[in-house]
Protein backbone atom coordinates (compact mmCIF):
# COMPACT_ATOMS: atom_id res chain seq x y z
CA UNK A 1 0.00 0.00 0.00
CA UNK A 2 1.19 3.71 -0.98
CA UNK A 3 0.04 6.59 0.48
CA UNK A 4 -2.31 8.52 -1.67
CA UNK A 5 -0.74 11.16 -3.80
CA UNK A 6 -1.59 14.93 -3.30
CA UNK A 7 -3.13 16.12 -6.44
CA UNK A 8 -2.88 19.82 -5.25
CA UNK A 9 -1.88 21.33 -1.65
CA UNK A 10 -3.69 24.73 -1.50
CA UNK A 11 -3.55 26.80 1.58
CA UNK A 12 -5.86 25.63 3.74
CA UNK A 13 -6.78 22.05 1.72
CA UNK A 14 -5.08 19.32 0.03
CA UNK A 15 -6.95 17.43 -2.54
CA UNK A 16 -6.10 13.91 -2.96
CA UNK A 17 -7.52 11.51 -5.80
CA UNK A 18 -9.56 8.37 -5.06
CA UNK A 19 -10.27 4.80 -7.08
CA UNK A 20 -13.05 6.72 -8.67
CA UNK A 21 -11.61 9.45 -11.21
CA UNK A 22 -15.05 11.78 -10.87
CA UNK A 23 -14.69 12.00 -7.07
CA UNK A 24 -11.61 14.08 -5.14
CA UNK A 25 -11.15 13.68 -1.43
CA UNK A 26 -10.38 17.46 0.20
CA UNK A 27 -8.44 17.06 3.53
CA UNK A 28 -9.44 20.48 5.67
CA UNK A 29 -5.78 21.63 6.94
CA UNK A 30 -5.65 23.90 10.28
CA UNK A 31 -3.00 26.78 8.28
CA UNK A 32 -4.49 30.22 8.32
CA UNK A 33 -3.00 32.70 6.05
CA UNK A 34 -4.46 36.02 4.78
CA UNK A 35 -3.08 38.73 2.64
CA UNK A 36 -2.59 36.52 -0.42
CA UNK A 37 -0.51 34.69 2.04
CA UNK A 38 1.78 37.33 3.00
CA UNK A 39 -0.22 36.41 6.87
CA UNK A 40 0.91 33.05 8.26
CA UNK A 41 -0.80 30.84 10.85
CA UNK A 42 -2.70 28.20 12.32
CA UNK A 43 -6.26 28.21 13.74
CA UNK A 44 -6.39 24.92 15.51
CA UNK A 45 -9.41 22.85 14.96
CA UNK A 46 -10.18 25.03 12.15
CA UNK A 47 -10.04 21.68 9.62
CA UNK A 48 -12.87 20.59 11.56
CA UNK A 49 -15.47 23.48 11.69
CA UNK A 50 -14.49 24.93 8.21
CA UNK A 51 -15.43 20.79 6.50
CA UNK A 52 -18.05 19.91 8.75
CA UNK A 53 -19.66 23.10 8.46
CA UNK A 54 -19.09 23.57 4.94
CA UNK A 55 -20.89 19.85 4.53
CA UNK A 56 -23.92 21.36 6.50
CA UNK A 57 -24.61 23.81 4.41
CA UNK A 58 -23.51 22.22 0.86
CA UNK A 59 -26.23 19.89 2.03
CA UNK A 60 -28.85 22.56 2.85
CA UNK A 61 -28.20 24.34 -0.21
CA UNK A 62 -28.64 20.98 -2.61
CA UNK A 63 -31.97 20.80 -0.83
CA UNK A 64 -32.86 24.11 -2.11
CA UNK A 65 -31.91 23.63 -5.36
CA UNK A 66 -28.53 24.66 -5.80
CA UNK A 67 -26.22 22.24 -7.17
CA UNK A 68 -23.13 22.03 -5.41
CA UNK A 69 -19.65 19.81 -5.60
CA UNK A 70 -20.85 18.22 -2.34
CA UNK A 71 -20.31 14.01 -2.08
CA UNK A 72 -19.64 13.12 1.49
CA UNK A 73 -17.71 13.75 4.54
CA UNK A 74 -15.84 10.43 5.48
CA UNK A 75 -14.14 12.01 8.65
CA UNK A 76 -14.12 15.70 10.28
CA UNK A 77 -11.47 16.85 7.81
CA UNK A 78 -12.41 15.15 4.79
CA UNK A 79 -15.27 16.05 1.94
CA UNK A 80 -15.77 13.55 -0.78
CA UNK A 81 -16.49 15.97 -4.07
CA UNK A 82 -17.22 15.63 -7.32
CA UNK A 83 -13.79 16.60 -9.68
CA UNK A 84 -15.29 19.38 -11.42
CA UNK A 85 -13.21 22.32 -13.65
CA UNK A 86 -12.64 25.22 -11.21
CA UNK A 87 -13.75 28.49 -12.85
CA UNK A 88 -10.83 31.08 -12.26
CA UNK A 89 -12.96 33.65 -10.78
CA UNK A 90 -13.95 34.13 -6.94
CA UNK A 91 -17.33 35.69 -6.95
CA UNK A 92 -17.85 37.91 -3.65
CA UNK A 93 -21.73 38.69 -2.49
CA UNK A 94 -21.98 41.59 0.08
CA UNK A 95 -24.44 42.96 1.75
CA UNK A 96 -22.95 45.20 4.34
CA UNK A 97 -19.65 47.04 3.12
CA UNK A 98 -16.32 45.45 4.64
CA UNK A 99 -12.84 45.10 4.01
CA UNK A 100 -11.73 45.76 0.40
CA UNK A 101 -14.61 47.12 -0.62
CA UNK A 102 -14.63 50.45 1.90
CA UNK A 103 -10.65 50.82 1.02
CA UNK A 104 -11.60 51.18 -2.89
CA UNK A 105 -14.31 53.15 -2.52
CA UNK A 106 -14.95 54.82 0.49
CA UNK A 107 -17.83 53.59 1.85
CA UNK A 108 -17.42 52.92 5.46
CA UNK A 109 -17.14 49.80 6.95
CA UNK A 110 -20.72 48.29 8.32
CA UNK A 111 -23.03 50.28 5.90
CA UNK A 112 -25.36 48.24 4.82
CA UNK A 113 -26.31 47.76 0.96
CA UNK A 114 -29.17 48.83 -1.09
CA UNK A 115 -28.63 45.62 -3.26
CA UNK A 116 -26.48 43.05 -3.10
CA UNK A 117 -23.14 43.72 -4.54
CA UNK A 118 -21.78 40.75 -6.62
CA UNK A 119 -18.35 41.25 -6.93
CA UNK A 120 -15.65 39.20 -8.86
CA UNK A 121 -11.88 38.65 -8.43
CA UNK A 122 -9.26 37.04 -10.93
CA UNK A 123 -7.95 33.49 -8.84
CA UNK A 124 -4.18 33.75 -9.43
CA UNK A 125 -2.16 34.50 -6.77
CA UNK A 126 0.69 35.58 -8.09
CA UNK A 127 -1.48 38.32 -9.56
CA UNK A 128 -2.80 39.46 -5.86
CA UNK A 129 -6.22 37.96 -7.08
CA UNK A 130 -7.08 41.64 -8.70
CA UNK A 131 -10.28 42.48 -9.00
CA UNK A 132 -12.11 41.79 -12.57
CA UNK A 133 -14.69 43.91 -14.92
CA UNK A 134 -16.96 41.89 -16.99
CA UNK A 135 -14.64 42.75 -20.01
CA UNK A 136 -12.08 41.92 -18.51
CA UNK A 137 -13.54 38.41 -17.71
CA UNK A 138 -14.41 38.40 -21.41
CA UNK A 139 -10.45 39.47 -22.04
CA UNK A 140 -9.32 36.77 -19.91
CA UNK A 141 -11.71 34.00 -21.18
CA UNK A 142 -12.08 33.17 -17.73
CA UNK A 143 -15.44 32.29 -17.99
CA UNK A 144 -18.30 32.49 -21.01
CA UNK A 145 -20.96 35.68 -20.50
CA UNK A 146 -23.54 32.71 -19.99
CA UNK A 147 -21.43 31.31 -17.26
CA UNK A 148 -20.98 34.47 -15.73
CA UNK A 149 -24.86 34.90 -15.96
CA UNK A 150 -24.86 31.87 -14.00
CA UNK A 151 -22.41 32.60 -12.08
CA UNK A 152 -24.00 36.24 -10.55
CA UNK A 153 -28.13 34.13 -10.29
CA UNK A 154 -26.45 31.14 -8.64
CA UNK A 155 -24.09 33.58 -6.37
CA UNK A 156 -27.63 36.00 -5.65
CA UNK A 157 -29.13 32.38 -4.95
CA UNK A 158 -26.95 31.41 -1.99
CA UNK A 159 -26.99 34.52 -0.47
CA UNK A 160 -30.97 34.80 -0.27
CA UNK A 161 -30.79 31.19 1.27
CA UNK A 162 -27.48 31.46 3.49
CA UNK A 163 -28.49 35.34 4.92
CA UNK A 164 -31.89 33.79 6.34
CA UNK A 165 -30.33 31.22 7.16
CA UNK A 166 -27.45 32.74 9.30
CA UNK A 167 -30.08 35.46 10.50
CA UNK A 168 -32.19 31.98 12.16
CA UNK A 169 -28.48 31.59 13.73
CA UNK A 170 -28.23 34.96 15.09
CA UNK A 171 -25.28 35.76 12.94
CA UNK A 172 -25.22 38.42 10.04
CA UNK A 173 -23.99 37.51 7.21
CA UNK A 174 -21.61 40.59 5.85
CA UNK A 175 -20.43 38.95 2.95
CA UNK A 176 -19.04 35.92 1.34
CA UNK A 177 -16.84 34.42 -1.71
CA UNK A 178 -17.91 31.74 -3.58
CA UNK A 179 -15.87 29.28 -5.93
CA UNK A 180 -17.44 27.09 -8.74
CA UNK A 181 -16.67 24.23 -11.11
CA UNK A 182 -17.89 22.97 -14.48
CA UNK A 183 -19.07 19.34 -14.40
CA UNK A 184 -18.45 17.48 -17.78
CA UNK A 185 -22.05 18.47 -18.71
CA UNK A 186 -21.01 22.26 -18.46
CA UNK A 187 -23.12 22.38 -15.76
CA UNK A 188 -21.83 24.81 -12.82
CA UNK A 189 -21.34 23.19 -9.26
CA UNK A 190 -20.94 25.44 -6.61
CA UNK A 191 -17.31 24.59 -5.14
CA UNK A 192 -14.51 24.58 -2.17
CA UNK A 193 -16.14 25.60 0.79
CA UNK A 194 -18.64 27.63 3.05
CA UNK A 195 -17.18 28.52 6.11
CA UNK A 196 -15.54 31.18 8.83
CA UNK A 197 -12.63 31.28 6.36
CA UNK A 198 -14.45 32.47 3.55
CA UNK A 199 -17.44 34.55 4.90
CA UNK A 200 -17.39 37.73 6.86
CA UNK A 201 -20.02 36.85 10.23
CA UNK A 202 -20.99 39.25 12.90
CA UNK A 203 -22.64 38.38 15.90
CA UNK A 204 -26.33 39.77 15.22
CA UNK A 205 -26.63 40.60 19.04
CA UNK A 206 -23.17 42.28 19.55
CA UNK A 207 -22.84 46.24 18.07
CA UNK A 208 -19.08 46.38 18.94
CA UNK A 209 -17.09 46.65 16.03
CA UNK A 210 -14.35 44.00 17.56
CA UNK A 211 -16.74 41.62 19.76
CA UNK A 212 -18.80 41.14 16.54
CA UNK A 213 -16.48 39.68 14.53
CA UNK A 214 -16.45 35.42 14.31
CA UNK A 215 -14.48 34.84 11.21
CA UNK A 216 -10.84 35.15 9.63
CA UNK A 217 -10.97 38.71 10.51
CA UNK A 218 -10.10 37.84 14.05
CA UNK A 219 -6.82 36.06 12.71
CA UNK A 220 -6.42 39.07 10.06
CA UNK A 221 -6.72 41.86 12.75
CA UNK A 222 -4.92 40.12 15.68
CA UNK A 223 -8.46 40.61 17.78
CA UNK A 224 -7.93 37.09 19.86
CA UNK A 225 -10.11 34.21 20.37
CA UNK A 226 -9.48 32.86 16.98
CA UNK A 227 -10.51 29.22 17.50
CA UNK A 228 -13.44 30.07 19.96
CA UNK A 229 -15.23 31.95 17.82
CA UNK A 230 -14.99 29.19 14.56
CA UNK A 231 -16.15 26.83 17.34
CA UNK A 232 -18.90 29.38 18.11
CA UNK A 233 -20.23 30.04 14.18
CA UNK A 234 -19.85 25.60 13.94
CA UNK A 235 -22.29 25.61 17.24
CA UNK A 236 -24.78 28.05 16.23
CA UNK A 237 -24.74 26.67 12.85
CA UNK A 238 -25.20 23.06 13.84
CA UNK A 239 -28.04 23.87 16.41
CA UNK A 240 -29.88 25.40 13.78
CA UNK A 241 -32.98 22.81 12.84
CA UNK B 1 -7.65 94.90 -11.15
CA UNK B 2 -7.27 92.63 -8.86
CA UNK B 3 -5.60 88.72 -10.67
CA UNK B 4 -8.29 86.37 -11.36
CA UNK B 5 -9.17 83.61 -8.51
CA UNK B 6 -8.11 80.06 -9.26
CA UNK B 7 -11.28 78.23 -8.89
CA UNK B 8 -9.75 74.47 -8.58
CA UNK B 9 -5.50 73.75 -8.54
CA UNK B 10 -5.24 70.12 -10.56
CA UNK B 11 -2.11 68.34 -10.62
CA UNK B 12 -1.30 69.38 -14.51
CA UNK B 13 -3.65 72.79 -14.85
CA UNK B 14 -4.93 75.51 -13.09
CA UNK B 15 -8.72 76.50 -13.67
CA UNK B 16 -10.16 79.56 -13.77
CA UNK B 17 -13.55 81.59 -13.51
CA UNK B 18 -14.67 84.18 -16.32
CA UNK B 19 -16.98 87.03 -16.54
CA UNK B 20 -19.51 84.41 -18.16
CA UNK B 21 -20.30 81.77 -15.32
CA UNK B 22 -20.85 79.40 -17.88
CA UNK B 23 -17.35 79.56 -19.71
CA UNK B 24 -13.99 78.67 -17.36
CA UNK B 25 -10.38 79.11 -18.43
CA UNK B 26 -7.79 76.00 -18.03
CA UNK B 27 -4.25 76.86 -17.38
CA UNK B 28 -2.05 74.01 -18.45
CA UNK B 29 1.30 73.58 -16.16
CA UNK B 30 4.25 72.18 -16.90
CA UNK B 31 4.13 70.08 -13.57
CA UNK B 32 4.20 66.29 -14.06
CA UNK B 33 3.12 64.02 -11.23
CA UNK B 34 2.78 59.78 -11.84
CA UNK B 35 1.81 56.94 -9.55
CA UNK B 36 -1.04 59.26 -7.77
CA UNK B 37 0.88 61.90 -7.55
CA UNK B 38 4.15 59.79 -5.14
CA UNK B 39 6.34 60.85 -8.45
CA UNK B 40 6.76 65.02 -9.04
CA UNK B 41 8.81 66.55 -11.19
CA UNK B 42 8.19 69.06 -14.44
CA UNK B 43 8.48 69.15 -18.20
CA UNK B 44 10.01 72.18 -19.77
CA UNK B 45 6.75 72.92 -22.42
CA UNK B 46 4.45 70.16 -21.57
CA UNK B 47 1.45 72.61 -20.95
CA UNK B 48 1.78 74.35 -24.34
CA UNK B 49 1.87 70.91 -25.83
CA UNK B 50 -0.83 69.52 -24.22
CA UNK B 51 -3.22 72.26 -24.26
CA UNK B 52 -2.36 72.87 -28.50
CA UNK B 53 -2.83 69.55 -29.32
CA UNK B 54 -5.79 68.69 -26.95
CA UNK B 55 -7.21 71.95 -28.38
CA UNK B 56 -6.59 70.60 -32.08
CA UNK B 57 -8.05 67.11 -31.48
CA UNK B 58 -10.94 68.70 -29.31
CA UNK B 59 -11.66 70.77 -32.58
CA UNK B 60 -11.00 67.46 -34.79
CA UNK B 61 -13.80 65.39 -33.03
CA UNK B 62 -16.02 68.03 -32.72
CA UNK B 63 -16.20 67.61 -36.37
CA UNK B 64 -16.36 64.07 -36.50
CA UNK B 65 -19.27 64.28 -33.95
CA UNK B 66 -18.14 63.93 -30.51
CA UNK B 67 -19.71 66.85 -28.38
CA UNK B 68 -16.75 68.42 -26.25
CA UNK B 69 -16.37 70.97 -23.63
CA UNK B 70 -13.84 73.50 -26.00
CA UNK B 71 -14.38 76.73 -26.84
CA UNK B 72 -10.78 78.51 -27.72
CA UNK B 73 -7.34 78.82 -27.14
CA UNK B 74 -6.59 82.31 -26.56
CA UNK B 75 -3.00 81.96 -25.51
CA UNK B 76 -0.38 78.35 -25.54
CA UNK B 77 -1.29 77.10 -21.92
CA UNK B 78 -5.06 78.31 -22.26
CA UNK B 79 -8.06 76.81 -22.88
CA UNK B 80 -11.48 78.39 -22.36
CA UNK B 81 -14.00 75.51 -21.57
CA UNK B 82 -18.23 75.31 -20.96
CA UNK B 83 -18.41 74.83 -17.34
CA UNK B 84 -19.55 71.21 -16.78
CA UNK B 85 -20.43 68.86 -13.87
CA UNK B 86 -17.39 66.43 -13.90
CA UNK B 87 -18.31 63.10 -13.57
CA UNK B 88 -16.05 61.15 -10.86
CA UNK B 89 -14.87 58.39 -13.35
CA UNK B 90 -11.78 57.94 -15.75
CA UNK B 91 -12.75 55.94 -18.80
CA UNK B 92 -9.79 54.20 -20.19
CA UNK B 93 -9.70 52.96 -23.45
CA UNK B 94 -7.16 49.78 -24.40
CA UNK B 95 -6.30 48.88 -27.81
CA UNK B 96 -2.90 47.33 -26.67
CA UNK B 97 -2.24 45.92 -23.47
CA UNK B 98 0.03 47.96 -21.10
CA UNK B 99 -0.03 49.45 -17.82
CA UNK B 100 -1.98 48.27 -15.10
CA UNK B 101 -3.75 46.23 -17.04
CA UNK B 102 -0.56 43.94 -17.76
CA UNK B 103 0.05 43.86 -13.75
CA UNK B 104 -3.47 42.53 -12.90
CA UNK B 105 -4.49 40.35 -15.38
CA UNK B 106 -0.65 38.76 -16.59
CA UNK B 107 -1.30 39.64 -20.12
CA UNK B 108 2.31 40.90 -21.68
CA UNK B 109 3.00 44.08 -22.36
CA UNK B 110 2.03 45.04 -26.58
CA UNK B 111 -0.69 42.26 -26.57
CA UNK B 112 -3.12 43.66 -29.18
CA UNK B 113 -6.69 43.37 -27.65
CA UNK B 114 -9.47 41.64 -29.96
CA UNK B 115 -11.86 44.30 -29.06
CA UNK B 116 -10.66 47.59 -27.76
CA UNK B 117 -11.16 47.04 -23.46
CA UNK B 118 -13.03 50.34 -21.82
CA UNK B 119 -12.34 50.07 -18.16
CA UNK B 120 -13.72 52.94 -15.29
CA UNK B 121 -11.91 54.21 -12.62
CA UNK B 122 -12.68 56.23 -9.62
CA UNK B 123 -11.33 59.82 -9.76
CA UNK B 124 -10.19 59.97 -6.06
CA UNK B 125 -6.64 60.46 -5.23
CA UNK B 126 -7.22 59.20 -1.85
CA UNK B 127 -8.27 56.10 -2.45
CA UNK B 128 -5.90 55.72 -5.39
CA UNK B 129 -8.52 56.16 -8.01
CA UNK B 130 -9.13 52.44 -8.07
CA UNK B 131 -10.53 50.42 -11.05
CA UNK B 132 -14.83 50.07 -10.59
CA UNK B 133 -16.93 47.22 -12.02
CA UNK B 134 -20.48 48.84 -13.61
CA UNK B 135 -21.80 47.40 -10.27
CA UNK B 136 -19.89 49.58 -7.97
CA UNK B 137 -20.70 52.65 -9.98
CA UNK B 138 -24.12 51.90 -9.16
CA UNK B 139 -23.72 51.70 -6.02
CA UNK B 140 -21.74 55.14 -5.89
CA UNK B 141 -23.77 56.53 -7.89
CA UNK B 142 -20.69 57.59 -9.69
CA UNK B 143 -22.79 57.57 -12.83
CA UNK B 144 -26.37 56.83 -13.98
CA UNK B 145 -26.49 53.31 -16.07
CA UNK B 146 -27.73 55.54 -19.21
CA UNK B 147 -24.53 57.66 -18.37
CA UNK B 148 -22.67 54.44 -18.21
CA UNK B 149 -23.85 53.42 -21.52
CA UNK B 150 -23.26 56.89 -22.83
CA UNK B 151 -19.71 56.91 -21.96
CA UNK B 152 -18.99 53.52 -22.88
CA UNK B 153 -20.54 54.31 -27.10
CA UNK B 154 -18.96 57.92 -27.05
CA UNK B 155 -14.77 56.49 -25.36
CA UNK B 156 -15.37 53.94 -28.20
CA UNK B 157 -16.46 56.61 -31.06
CA UNK B 158 -13.33 58.79 -29.63
CA UNK B 159 -11.17 55.86 -30.30
CA UNK B 160 -12.29 55.10 -33.14
CA UNK B 161 -11.58 58.70 -34.67
CA UNK B 162 -7.98 58.90 -32.55
CA UNK B 163 -6.58 55.33 -33.30
CA UNK B 164 -6.90 56.14 -37.35
CA UNK B 165 -5.89 59.64 -36.80
CA UNK B 166 -3.01 58.62 -34.70
CA UNK B 167 -2.10 56.13 -37.10
CA UNK B 168 -1.78 58.69 -40.48
CA UNK B 169 0.59 60.78 -37.73
CA UNK B 170 2.42 57.33 -37.73
CA UNK B 171 1.97 56.83 -33.84
CA UNK B 172 0.18 53.53 -32.86
CA UNK B 173 -2.78 54.56 -30.61
CA UNK B 174 -2.44 52.14 -27.30
CA UNK B 175 -4.42 53.48 -24.85
CA UNK B 176 -5.75 56.81 -23.29
CA UNK B 177 -7.89 58.06 -20.37
CA UNK B 178 -10.92 60.56 -21.20
CA UNK B 179 -13.08 62.51 -18.69
CA UNK B 180 -16.38 63.75 -19.47
CA UNK B 181 -18.69 66.20 -18.17
CA UNK B 182 -22.52 67.01 -18.14
CA UNK B 183 -23.75 70.37 -19.11
CA UNK B 184 -27.06 72.33 -17.72
CA UNK B 185 -29.42 70.46 -20.54
CA UNK B 186 -27.79 66.84 -18.99
CA UNK B 187 -25.48 66.27 -22.48
CA UNK B 188 -22.27 63.90 -22.06
CA UNK B 189 -19.10 66.81 -23.43
CA UNK B 190 -15.59 65.35 -23.41
CA UNK B 191 -13.51 67.36 -21.13
CA UNK B 192 -10.10 67.38 -19.32
CA UNK B 193 -7.29 67.10 -22.09
CA UNK B 194 -5.95 64.83 -25.12
CA UNK B 195 -1.98 64.76 -24.77
CA UNK B 196 1.01 62.53 -24.60
CA UNK B 197 -0.09 62.57 -20.36
CA UNK B 198 -3.00 61.09 -20.80
CA UNK B 199 -2.88 58.57 -23.77
CA UNK B 200 0.22 55.86 -24.51
CA UNK B 201 1.42 56.56 -27.60
CA UNK B 202 4.21 54.57 -29.48
CA UNK B 203 6.35 55.36 -32.37
CA UNK B 204 4.61 53.20 -35.05
CA UNK B 205 7.90 52.93 -36.75
CA UNK B 206 10.21 51.58 -33.77
CA UNK B 207 10.12 48.45 -32.31
CA UNK B 208 12.21 49.15 -29.63
CA UNK B 209 10.13 48.85 -26.24
CA UNK B 210 11.51 51.94 -24.44
CA UNK B 211 12.48 54.04 -28.21
CA UNK B 212 9.42 53.84 -29.17
CA UNK B 213 7.61 55.37 -26.04
CA UNK B 214 6.22 59.05 -26.84
CA UNK B 215 4.28 59.88 -23.79
CA UNK B 216 4.23 60.02 -20.23
CA UNK B 217 6.17 57.18 -19.37
CA UNK B 218 9.35 58.23 -20.33
CA UNK B 219 8.93 60.35 -17.33
CA UNK B 220 7.56 57.42 -15.10
CA UNK B 221 10.28 55.02 -16.00
CA UNK B 222 12.92 57.55 -16.32
CA UNK B 223 13.30 57.14 -19.77
CA UNK B 224 14.65 60.40 -20.74
CA UNK B 225 14.05 62.97 -23.57
CA UNK B 226 10.57 63.56 -22.20
CA UNK B 227 10.57 67.06 -23.40
CA UNK B 228 11.52 66.20 -27.15
CA UNK B 229 9.19 63.24 -26.84
CA UNK B 230 6.23 65.58 -26.00
CA UNK B 231 7.48 68.15 -28.78
CA UNK B 232 7.58 65.45 -31.85
CA UNK B 233 4.15 63.90 -30.80
CA UNK B 234 3.24 68.05 -31.05
CA UNK B 235 4.67 67.94 -34.14
CA UNK B 236 3.98 65.04 -35.80
CA UNK B 237 0.02 65.49 -34.83
CA UNK B 238 0.01 69.19 -36.13
CA UNK B 239 1.41 68.02 -39.62
CA UNK B 240 -1.35 65.91 -40.43
CA UNK B 241 -3.36 67.83 -42.57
Amino acid sequence: MTSPQALYEGKAKIIYATPDSQILRAYYKDDATAFNAQKRGSITGKGEVNCTMSSYLFQKLEVAGIPTHWLGQPSPREMLVRAVKIIPLEVVVRNIAAGSLCLQTGIPVGTPLEEPLVDFYYKDDALGDPLLTPARIQLLRAATPEQLEGLTQLSLSVNHYLSQFFRECGITLVDFKLEYGVDDQGQLLLADEISPDTCRLWDANESDPERRVMDKDRFRKDLGQVEEAYQRVLEQVLAHC
